[in-house]
């Protein structure tokens, strides 16, 4: 049997990398690439390589930056007294979004896991607590996920950093905010009725 | 609010080019490219623009090239009097697939359509007439869509190569084998109770 020439064959082998793209969908993405307008392939070929040429991570939070501090760090707006810690860059985007937060952030790069080997050192806490000394922060608010890996940064952090003589606080839990109740799982129906408000 | 660099943008941008990419699948993307070992990037981007680069349609047949004759034309062990016509360059790789069929295909790249200005020049059938006669071909089978813009250029191309003093037949419409039938449509249920065969 034939196949699709060499280099469509490394096209759809390449799609194939990312993540949720099986065998069909990269074949449906190399077809469509190769049948749209040149312009399209020379575009993503170039954004694809500007993008991973042009961006590292800010030298202070570790988020997205194109310059060796990024945009967030570098804003005179932001106070520096407030530093938020979340596991990773896309969850800046979450915080601001929203506009809530006019702090400063600090990205750890994932949780604790010493089964696969990841301890402080790997997510640079002494560089963060070198940090937060430095910019003579107050609070550290710890905004990391949920699950055990999360909690379990969440209370190695809050010893640390109340070390250091700052307010350490994390994020409530509760129902969100316009999800039915019947969709809170126990666990969050749990400690919201724990934490309730009196109104 | 602070959004991610601009390069990261351009690519969550152009990713959002492709079919059934969202803007959340999109970001999703981007952020894997980013986050991924560097040769990622380098081959996703250099596969892209090297498939699209060297890949262009068969002179002969329409089906996707990196010479000016496709592989399938250009081997040697493929009955030339007998030519399959279908509709885009991905049938053919279905029937290759199949390993059923070893004469030569014919892509049209589409059906005909009046109301998008797609007549027979647009789908090169002069071309295709002169190929047919040039090639002493002995069959034409035409495997298009069954829709109806297929339908209508199936019943076209049958009158038009009929007159070719050639046999022109199509493929047969019937249940799928291995699909239950309670998957069948009406229609093909129709089509192949008409076509029943004694057993």
């Amino acid at each position: 049997m034939m196949d699709y020439p060499p280099t469509v064959r490394r096209l759809i082998e390449s799609l194939r990398q990312l993540p949720s793209v099986g065998p069909r969908s990269a074949e449906r993405l190399a077809l469509h690439i190769l049948r749209a307008e040149p312009a399209l392939a020379q575009t993503l070929a170039a954004s694809i390589s500007g993008a991973r040429d042009a961006v590292r991570p800010c030298e202070r939070c570790g988020f997205y930056a194109e310059t060796p501090v990024c945009e967030i760090c570098a804003a005179a707006d932001r106070d520096p007294h407030t530093v938020c810690i979340v596991e990773q860059p896309t969850d800046v985007i979450t915080f601001e979004k929203s506009g809530a937060f006019k702090g400063l952030y600090h990205v750890l790069g994932g949780s604790l896991s010493p089964l696969d080997d990841i301890g402080p050192e790997e997510l640079h806490i002494p560089k963060l607590i070198n940090r937060l000394r430095g910019q003579g922060a107050r609070e550290a608010i710890l905004a990391l996920n949920t699950d055990v890996k999360g909690e379990t940064t969440t209370l190695y952090l809050a010893r640390e950093l109340r070390q250091l003589g700052i307010k350490v606080t994390r994020l409530a839990t509760g129902i969100s905010i316009g999800s039915p109740l019947e969709y809170a799982d126990s666990l969050t129906l749990t400690h919201a009725l724990g934490d309730r408000k009196e109104v």
